[in-house]
């Protein structure tokens, strides 16, 4: 086998934590010993074992002179809000003869320390390997952990001419069933999912995980009177305390205290220039709490100002091969006038599913990953 | 060699005559004896030889007892127009042992005659073979043959959000160069290109073939009041005479005789609902000239018509990854308040070029092909 099959191997297993490990990357690690993979581990949950950590303890054999395939740089901090121990230390211990890491980590409690600290002790460190692999398997992390603001992808069903509703509102389904099951795998993987009032009203819809198997994200709405009938899902079903409102200070009273004792959590922000929750606190407040990865679900007045104000990270479009003609448009004013200015997607990807299409593509890789995408020369244009 | 791979070949072959067979179909005609070819053809254009004729001449040994595969019913018909003697007579002739065809020919001088013809003379006949492909190659002469009008192709260059332009007119380049190759390409496969006049004010095209090797095709302009300027190129080029303008009966006699004495064709017609020259009166004074296939190049305002009263065959959409917002949509308002109501494409088609998705499907395959459509199972659902 190949190095590039050893850390492959180490993706893979990562992915095991895949909806579980937020605010914590997914991290897998592989342990060869004389071409033979006789360890393996990933991190399955925050106070789990880490995955550096649970490939050592279930080698099949000593390890002593083996290599380490590892996607994220091991950790080399202990901080009190910390449950486990330094995985660097025990990667010393156990004499690893070198270690291969796919990218450093930039939490700034890591960031080349966790390879500095192996180095120091004479473990040789390579990092690279499959590295813009690695990088999109934690996208949301590298963002997060760098900005403190959450990973926005932002999904749309969508026409082959660039609607997501007909005049009257109807939007069911312009995706077939496959295409759904992949919006339901999303919203197990990504923390929360948000969508507007206008979403809410139009379709009472529930954003849990259904047509999958997973856990059911946080649901995020933006709703700056309160409006929502208190007989809608969101609101209502067993799943209210997942239901984070929000809305403006100026909101009625009465209406926060009655959806708080559903155990539905009301946050009131800072409107905007059009008197709607302003995206950038929302954001913020998001991540305040722990909230690494937003799937935006609509409607088109969201989309838009996702777009206008740049605060999206990754567009999914999963058109279906129909024509409507005039109806909801996915996005709305942008002030683009030349062909020029127009949002151009970075790293787009194309997938079918049936007879539909999913676009897949970034606003600005440099902003999403920062020092990552500095270092590594394949995301660099 | 597979039954599949002479009539692969035959299909090969009759696409070398590819933009200069019209009206007539492309053909190709391979001659197989003890598993050799041994002598092929293809038909190149109106008054030349046919395929069938021409594979039988380049034979290189003997072709009695050969097996012929051709994509297309042999000719049996001797109209007083028809520049060739059939095809069937010399296949008999020349004691071919077995005639291998994709589809019948739904010419309704021949339409199932030339089996007949074959089959009477104790030449067995088998159809059918790669008639899916068989019936793509000649989409247009299949829709012409059977009502007269030419095969519609809608081609827009669009957003993501399904916008053709920018809210001031701007569309250059919403594709690359490696997408404009393919428009060129298409423009010299078909017989004639179509443009409104807001698209011919916003962009002075010339709509000929620069960026491949190819014929000109006709270039039809719907043009109610005949405003074009008359320095705009599809009036002043050297290729004016193949210009044909439709307009109005009203449209102003002195512009008229203007546009004339430069070979420019002005045809009057009645007016739509709209006030704009009727599609329909259009599509038939321009298969009445003998032209089977119609690139539609914009702008909006036409594809909506031409969808709107179900006019098209096919569409093209090449989509850059890029979002315009509000802008110049493609489609504008075609009555639909249902998903179930849109217009849903058949056998959609996806390729990429570059970071571009080039999506392809039809309206109505039954439509389209006709009795073709009817008898081949792989085309209904």
């Amino acid at each position: 086998m190949y190095h590039e099959e050893y850390m492959a191997r180490a993706l893979t297993l990562a992915e095991k934590g895949s909806g579980y490990t937020s605010p914590n990357p997914m991290v897998g690690a592989v342990i060869v010993k004389n071409g033979r993979i006789i360890g393996e581990g990933y991190h399955p949950r925050p106070g789990e074992k880490h995955a550096e950590v649970m490939a050592i303890e279930n080698a099949s054999e000593s390890i002593e002179g083996a290599e380490m395939y590892c996607n994220l740089e091991p950790c080399s901090h202990d901080t009190p809000e910390k449950r486990t121990p330094p995985c660097t230390l025990r990667v010393i211990r156990e004499n690893i003869k070198k270690v291969h890491i796919a990218t450093i980590d930039p939490n700034p409690h890591v960031s080349g320390h966790g390879v500095n600290v192996l180095q120091s002790a004479g473990i040789p460190v390579e990092t690279g390997l499959m590295a813009e692999e690695a990088m999109h398997l934690n996208e949301a992390y590298f963002k997060y952990i760098q900005t403190g603001l959450p990973f926005v992808h932002l999904k749309m069903a969508i026409s082959l001419d660039g609607r997501i509703a007909t005049s009257s509102s109807d939007s069911k389904w312009i995706s077939d069933s496959a295409a759904r099951k992949i919006v339901h795998e999303l919203r197990h993987r990504y923390d929360a999912v948000l969508v507007g009032f206008n979403t809410v009203k139009a379709d009472n819809p529930q954003l849990t995980v259904r047509l999958v198997d997973g856990r059911h994200p946080y649901r995020i709405v933006l709703d700056k009177n309160l409006s929502i009938p208190t007989h809608y899902s969101l609101v209502s079903d067993e799943f209210a305390e997942k239901t984070i409102i929000f809305t403006l200070p100026t909101a009625d009273k009465e209406k926060k205290a009655r959806l708080e004792s559903r155990g539905v959590i009301v946050e009131a922000v800072q409107g905007d220039h059009n008197g709607h929750p302003d995206l950038t606190a929302v954001l913020k407040e998001l991540g305040r709490r722990g909230i690494t990865s937003l799937v935006v679900e609509g409607g088109g007045r969201v989309y838009t100002e996702f777009i206008n104000q740049q605060l999206f990270d990754k567009v999914s479009m999963f058109f279906a091969p129909i024509i409507i003609g005039r109806g909801i448009e996915a996005v709305g004013d942008l002030g683009v006038t030349s062909i020029a200015d127009a949002i151009r997607l970075q790293n787009t990807n194309y997938q079918t599913i049936n007879d539909q299409i999913w676009v897949q593509g970034y606003r600005n890789l440099h902003e999403t990953f920062g020092i990552l995408a500095r270092e590594d020369a394949c995301l660099q244009d």
